[in-house]
C-alpha cells in the first residue's frame, strides 16, 4: 500500500499541494480527529452525513437552482446497521487523504479498487462491489463540502471544446481555436488550479447535446462566423462540462445558449445545466446556470420548419410519463411558455431530434436554425 | 434539398476536392451509371455486393488478417424481395455523392435522416428506421470498396491520444506534448487528407483499454518519461482510433502495446486491433495491426503480482463461453501461449481488471508493472 512508501519524493509532492489540497486535507484530518475526540472522552463516534434524500433537496426561487435542506443523518460506529457504512465512510476518507498527499487523482472505480480488501482475520470485505463504495464517495463529499474532484477522484470525461478562448491545462497552453477536427477534450477536473482562462474573444457559448451536431457545427467553422465557443457533452453533460461551462459563464461572462433535442430527455439536460440536479443537489452551487437558454429544438419547429413526417419519432409511454414529470417541476411549474412548449410536444404526439434539420439542408442547423433565432434572441428560459 | 442550392460557392467546393474525394465519386457515379447502362440494353439493372457474411471471412495466414473472401450476392431492382433494398443502395450512394460534393461530412445518424422521406404517392418510407439504413451504409462501403470515411460518414469519435508527436488535423498544428490533462480528441477521419503527421519523437505507442487506466498514464506522465504515444479507445476502439493506430505504426514505424483487462472482452479486443473484425473484415486492410502486442494483464498476474483475492472478479457463465469461443479463432488456436494464457483465466475461475493493480499502489501500473515488461520484452503475440 502506498504508506510504505512515503519517501522523500513524495514529502516533496506534499509541500506541492494547492491551497485548496490543504483545506480538503484538514477537512479529511478533521473528520478523523473527531473519532479520537470522542473515543478520549467515552462518547461513541459518529458522524453527521447531510441527507442526500428527494425529500431534502428544495428550489430555491431567488437563486433559481436546486439546493440541499439541512436535514442530516447520523451514523455511528457502534451501532449493528451503521458500523459498517461508517467504516467505509473513514476508508473512503483515508483513500482521498492518500490521493491529495501523493498529487494523485482517480476515478470511482479506482478508488474502490484501492480501498478493496479482506479484513484480516476474517471473511469481510471492505466493499462488496463499486455499487456498495460510490454512495459513500457521495457522502463524504456532502459531509466535508468538498467538490468530487476536490476529493481528486474525477468523474468521466466526456465531452469536447473547441472556439475563440485559449486556456492553460495542467501547465499546457491550449488554443481552442486551433484543435482540428477533434477538438479539445474536456478534462473532468477543470478547478482553477489545474485550469485556468489564459484569453477569450467569444461572444458567448453555444453547447450542443451531441458530438456529432457538434461536429457539423465545427465542420462549418459556426463558432469562427459567429465568435462563440463550441462544446457538447455527449447527453447528459458530465461534471466536467457543466464545471467548464459554469466557470466561462461566470468568470468570462459568456451566456450559454442550450441546442438539445426536442424531447423530455433534452428538456432534462437543460434542467440539469440551468438548475442542478436532484442527485447532485448539493452541487448545483458551482455548477448550476440559471441564465442559460434553451434555444431548441422546439415543438412548434416542425410546422416552423416544415419538415417532413418521416423525420419525427412517435412518443412512448415512458416519453409521456417522462414530459408530465417535467412539466410539474417548480422551475418550469410556473413558466407559461415552457408549460406550452410541453403541452404541444405532448399534443404533437411526436419527438424530433436536431439531426432530424438535416432533411432540410445538411448544413440548415447551423446556417439557418441557429443563426435565425440567436438574431432575433428567440429562445425559451 | 441541397440539389436546389448548389450555387457557385458549392461549385468552388467541389474544385477543391481531394483526389481521393474524385475517386470515391467516380464509384459512385459509376455505380449510378450502371443502371442506365442496363436500362437502355433493356436489362434489369442490378449490383453485386460483396457478402458480408462469416461465410464470406476468412483468416489470412500469411498476412495475419482477416479477409472477405470472393463471394457476392446480386441484388436486383425487378425482384421484389430486393427492389426495396436496391433502390435504398442507391438512395445511400446518392447522400454520399452529395456529401463529397458539398465537402461535408455526418454520422450514419445524420445519413438517415438525410435520406428519410415518404415516397411521393404512397404511404412508403424510404427507411422506417436507422436500423434500415445502418448495413446499406456498409453495403456500399463493400461494393466501391471505400472506407466509410471516404464516402464522408464518420464513426464515432471516442478515445485520446497524448505524447511526442506533431500532427496537423484539418490544417491546424497539434502538438500532442501540450494537450493538458485532456489529451487530443483523436478524431473519426484521420486520413492523410486530413490528417498529417509533422513530428514524431516517440519510440513506441501505449494503448491502453480505459480512459481512467488512460488518465493515470498521463498524470504519472509516463509517455515522457518512456517517449512513447498514448492512447485508448474506451473500449473496444472506434475506427478512427485504429486507422490512426494503422497509420501510426506503418508510417512511423511505432510498435504498438495493448494494456488490456484479462479478461474475454479484453482479449477480443486485441484480437480486432491485431487481426481486424468479422464485421469490418473488408477493412482489416487498412485497420489491422499484425504485429501489434499484449503487454496485459495476464492471467499469471495475480500471483505474479501478489494481488489480493478481494480485486478479482468472478468469471460468468458468458465470459467462460466467449473465452472458450476466442481460444478456438483460428489466430489464436495455434498459439501456445495464447491458449495457456486463456486456460488460466479459466482454471482461475476469474478475471482481472488493470485497475485492480491500484490495490498495490496508485501508479504500479505505471512506475513498475508496464516498465518491467517494456524492459523484458515480455508480452503475448
Amino acid at each position: 500500500m502506498a504508506k510504505k512508501k512515503r519517501t522523500p519524493a513524495q514529502a516533496a509532492r506534499k509541500a506541492k499541494m494547492t491551497a485548496k489540497d490543504r483545506k480538503t486535507l484538514a477537512s479529511l484530518v478533521g473528520m478523523a480527529d473527531g473519532v479520537t475526540k470522542s473515543a478520549k472522552r467515552g462518547r461513541a463516534p459518529h458522524l453527521e452525513v447531510p441527507s442526500r434524500s428527494l425529500s431534502n433537496v428544495k428550489f430555491n426561487q431567488s437563486r433559481k437552482i436546486i439546493e440541499m435542506g439541512a436535514a442530516s443523518n447520523r451514523r455511528e460506529l457502534f451501532n449493528l446497521s451503521q458500523a459498517k457504512t461508517y467504516m467505509q465512510t473513514m476508508l473512503v476518507g483515508r483513500g482521498c487523504k492518500e490521493l491529495i498527499e501523493q498529487g494523485k487523482t482517480t476515478s470511482i472505480r479506482g478508488m474502490y479498487y484501492l480501498l478493496k480488501h479482506t479484513i484480516e482475520g476474517t471473511h469481510e470485505e471492505t466493499f462488496d462491489d463499486q455499487a456498495d463504495c460510490d454512495p459513500v464517495i457521495e457522502d463524504v463529499e456532502v459531509t466535508l463540502n468538498a467538490l468530487r474532484e476536490e476529493l481528486h477522484v474525477y468523474a468521466s470525461n466526456r465531452g469536447s471544446m473547441v472556439g475563440n478562448i485559449t486556456l492553460v491545462d495542467n501547465g499546457d497552453e491550449i488554443d481552442c481555436s486551433r484543435m482540428g477536427s477533434g477538438g479539445y477534450a474536456i478534462p473532468s477536473i477543470v478547478e482553477p488550479e489545474i485550469m485556468q482562462f489564459v484569453k477569450c474573444t467569444a461572444d458567448f457559448i453555444l453547447h450542443v447535446e451531441k458530438d456529432t451536431v457538434w461536429r457539423r457545427f465545427n465542420e462549418d467553422k459556426f463558432w469562427k462566423e459567429h465568435n462563440c465557443i463550441l462544446t457538447h457533452g455527449n447527453g447528459q453533460p458530465p461534471r466536467g462540462v457543466r464545471r467548464l461551462l459554469y466557470r466561462m459563464h461566470n468568470e468570462l461572462k459568456l451566456p450559454v445558449y442550450c441546442l438539445l433535442d426536442n424531447d423530455p430527455w433534452g428538456y432534462y439536460i437543460y434542467s440539469v445545466m440551468k438548475q442542478g440536479s436532484i442527485n447532485l443537489a448539493y452541487e448545483s452551487n458551482r455548477m448550476a446556470i440559471p441564465k442559460a437558454k434553451y434555444i431548441g429544438m422546439r415543438s412548434r419547429d416542425f410546422e416552423l420548419c416544415e419538415l417532413n413526417p418521416s423525420v419525427t419519432i412517435k412518443l412512448s409511454e415512458n416519453d409521456i410519463k417522462r414530459a408530465n414529470q417535467i412539466a410539474k417541476y417548480p422551475w418550469f411549474a410556473k413558466k407559461k411558455r415552457w408549460q406550452k412548449e410541453i403541452q404541444k410536444m405532448l399534443s404533437n404526439g411526436f419527438k424530433l431530434e436536431v439531426e432530424s434539420l438535416i432533411s432540410k439542408d445538411i448544413s440548415y442547423v447551423t446556417q439557418e436554425y441557429v443563426p435565425e433565432r440567436l438574431a432575433k434572441g428567440d429562445f425559451l428560459d
